[in-house]
């Protein structure tokens, strides 16, 4: 860690510093400059927390040089993590789609699709029984109604469910319906959730918070794997920018990024990341070409219908086109579909 | 509601839209242009959220002409609302001052500061217990120990006590220590959270997410109105942008622009809103004069051994130089402080 | 164009308003609601510029119908320009490569990464001359040295150059010497330049603004079409973000919306756009996959003594795998390479 | 300066660096760390330009200490910088107003409202002459004609004028009619144009860009001084962020932050920072609390004529209580108006 002392600090205040960084059992070091003294403390500095050094008023700045992030990182695991969705394995030779309908609305809705996207091969079925929404006058979601028939999709359809979580108190009943927990973005940084599913061994799809940076959302992940589960997939879902022709600004830069960082897979979703059903198609091909390991959409049999999102929706025409633009994509990228 | 149609749809399509319209009890309208055929319902557009309007595949753009929020609109109830802490009416003629340090650490801790700040005649003292933190390896606070503390804190001296509430599970035990919950920009929009907290009668701290636009932050708010509660105090605490030179921006046209459309009281948290020190007070003052209800600042009798977030806060000394510094820009606001 | 007028406006006054509308030729439409009045203006909504509605009292908000830009529109102009650098289409069936140093430092260090990029056929070689820098204190290219040593690199070589072009007044002088102007992101609003490689035939490469919108950036390409130059290359390169882990955030969702909106071809910068060397070739890759017509990369034979940007300059190397690595998403997009 | 170096470089090649720096005439510092070494540079770091650290591949970050800018700064200039306009003394006892249109728009228009504002005190009456407008189509300036009519409202009320410079080329000529050149925010980066007036010795008014931080903006301004022209007046006009509900997010933690940063005096723009009319006060109110040296805003004696920015600029009677209601947040910050 370096630490960069205000302007006109004295010798004897910085050595009070550095007999605190030695007491840790890091190696101190002293950095008189010409404007400014600069402290330097060698070692894991993770161990410095107790110095409250951010407090202290002779600190001007402090730069980590180590990240945050353990569990999560690549540097200590450099092996992909492969997450299972039944069979299939997330992060692995396989670019994963996972599809579905925003929310769950009804049994002819849910089996319907289910069965269309089936036929494409599909990783796993999405779809909210619990919505979280802006305003308390949007479709809130069917709850455990939704949760009852996303069980019956997958026994129909033998396809694995994910499903958005969006409190501590839930997981337990959700876990006995559901295949996958989805936190969404709005939920990013609430960190008793991210416990409450750390606590158990289902896969957590993680989306990136709208305005969580990369390092952010690592931590993220990193309090699920502390928490003892380490199946987590990470997903990045469009943050949020001064752009306001698309819903969100998709960060592509963030997958390539993630993949360099971190050993857990990466998925993208193009739905939420865009706002545009026009606009998924080609992001979910630059999501393969950018190394991501599969997307997530939504998809809908009558998007005109739908309770929520229908405008970024792919009905059964439009999802067989991507599912046919995708596969020369994916094989470029040396993957599988 | 305006709705742009795509270009070329058929007048016999647009025809189907407005007996839909029609069929809602809203007055259609049918605008044939140039390049595009734009349609219009009067009336009251929140029951046209059954149409699905936007996942129509004729439809190229939706334009909202009300508000989404109605509760805490100013235009539907043009009276401030007042919310008691203890004695203290927020949004009344008395500038609010809510200060205390970031987390509860110690006893001697939380009593020595609050003595402190009861000196100076603040509305309530704050202090967290529940700490929601970016890394699952900082300071997480005393969980229900803290709250302990509070309630002691509160019993010494007089102070009514604000306290983020991180899960909607903790509501009730919160509710026997605390005088009124805070909920956090990480929180935003955890709609349990908000359904929880608009269940009870407590008053309820709300803080604008970091990426939150303030139709956001009101819809937010009008959650926790619709669940029962109108006791709600909204506070900005700065934005996500590019600028590093700050911890956020904190955006004071939104306090202006919040005072003109709702009724309810807005605050203004210029410490995590500038993340700096000497920002504090200045901004302090700018929050006055913008036309902001109060101020909630942290505030640590030794910031140097504050177990988290010590380089915002004020110790003794400061916290008195921003009193007196406040006081003529409160008055210039034609407030008491 | 539709015209929200505020709560409690008179008919009186909206009639005077749809009055003056129906003056310039337009169709006004009166539609009164509940909480308020809306107003329409049907036709070509651009002649309405001379009714300031904009500071009208009575006027809440105007909400337009049409694009602001013609010239660039794809429904005005459905046919993909193609824009000529030598012999390369650039927006044609061949995925454009344009690549180069940063800055021109030396004959040696242009002539040498020329040649070298030469023999992987790319369509044009870039590099600065006046480069424009955040820092007085920073290198500031060659000037007309550069130049001259441009122009050496077309006769040596045969690849077209590209430079940017920092100021109006150096127009002509640049014409003698490259054949392809950049507008770079700084001033991508500097309308007084954008005019004047209006005023002239040669290509511009019109940067996106770091906080220009698409729109904005389309209306750029307007004011340099209707100036006179319909060979405008549009580039996308990133825009500023909360987010520190990269540079600048690449939005290729953008590019895929560019690609709708307008006939003029887009490449992209993944070398700007991330700001890291590592992130080039994916995002490059993803360029490709989401329907770019070519990217722009920096490149330097030994960028550790490159004078600028050498952070992201990819050497011989890296280059011939770039291009190895691009070649099968190319494939996949329908291009040749 | 910190050099943070790649996991895995060895000690030689550490070495090697370290000994190129003691060849600038710093001195080195090697930290050897358990995950990756650090290396600093002691001194004046800016000599370290011409390593170019930055393209290094040995080298993972670079951490300055310093800042990048100097003839500006506070800490080696500590003296408030007065810049005059006519007999006014910006950066003085008396905060600053500025007034006027945003164009010229004819001899009537502008002379009518420097009468006006005359009245009232300004220290200085604003109006474009070249007006930088996002769309070819809109009114772009009267050009030399609205320069001469600046000369003529300048000998008519004795009020010093201020009006944007868009081109390097104008400065010459501009000079002959006008007191103080502003840089707007679209050439912020304009380099070639911050030279040209720095090369004069006319004061400058330099806006902020929209997506500029404020390292940046005291860079822009060091071009200026570096040049030669010591008489530069910042000023904040809002950024661009994700927020729509205001044109721009006026950013009042830089104006706090600049004042501690920078021996210039700092201006707020309340028109362009909130677009909104009813804002316009009590962000001003806003501005004087926080520590700016004054104001500039939009004014026209019939707005709702106004060829540009109508919806933002005060009539008469609004200007009027703009200078009654900011009388007593002035003398609070212990200045005069």
């Amino acid at each position: 860690m370096i630490i960069i002392l205000k302007a006109g600090v004295t010798e004897t205040d910085a050595q009070t510093l550095l007999a605190q960084i030695e007491s840790k059992g890091l190696k101190p070091l002293y950095m008189p400059g010409v404007e400014r003294t600069v402290l330097g403390a060698i070692g894991d500095e993770r161990v410095l927390q107790s110095l409250n050094l951010d407090g202290n008023p002779i600190v001007d700045e402090i730069k980590p040089i180590l990240s945050k992030y353990k569990l999560v990182s690549r540097e200590l695991n450099p092996i992909d993590t492969h997450v299972m969705l039944g069979n299939h394995a997330v992060g692995g030779d396989t670019f994963t789609v996972i599809a579905g309908p925003c929310g769950v609305e009804s049994r002819e809705q849910l089996l319907g699709v289910a069965q269309m996207l089936g036929k494409h091969g599909i990783a796993a079925l999405r779809g909210g029984a619990f919505k979280p929404r802006t305003s308390p006058y949007s479709f809130q979601g069917l709850g455990v109604e939704g949760l009852k028939l996303l069980k019956q999709a997958n026994q129909a359809t033998g396809l694995p469910t994910v499903s958005e979580v969006i409190d501590a108190s839930d997981v337990e009943l959700m876990a006995d319906y559901i295949d996958c927990f989805q936190i969404g973005a709005r939920n990013a940084q609430n960190y008793r959730l991210l416990e409450a599913v750390g606590e158990q061994q289902k896969p957590v799809l993680l989306k990136r918070g709208m305005s969580s940076t990369v390092e952010e959302l690592l931590l993220a992940a990193e309090y699920i794997v502390n928490a003892g589960n380490p199946n987590v997939i990470l997903c990045e879902r469009g943050i949020r920018t001064f752009e306001t022709a698309t819903r969100n600004t998709l960060d592509l830069n963030a997958v390539a990024y993630l993949k360099r960082k971190t050993h857990l897979p990466v998925l993208v979703d193009p739905s939420h990341g865009t706002g545009v059903r026009e606009l998924i198609a080609p992001l979910s091909y630059a999501a393969a070409a950018v190394g991501a390991d599969g997307i997530i959409v939504e998809s809908h049999l009558n998007p005109c219908e739908a309770l929520s999102d229908g405008h970024q929706a792919l009905d059964a025409q439009q999802f067989a086109a991507l599912m046919t633009g995708l596969r020369p994509f994916v094989h470029a990228a040396g993957k599988k579909l």
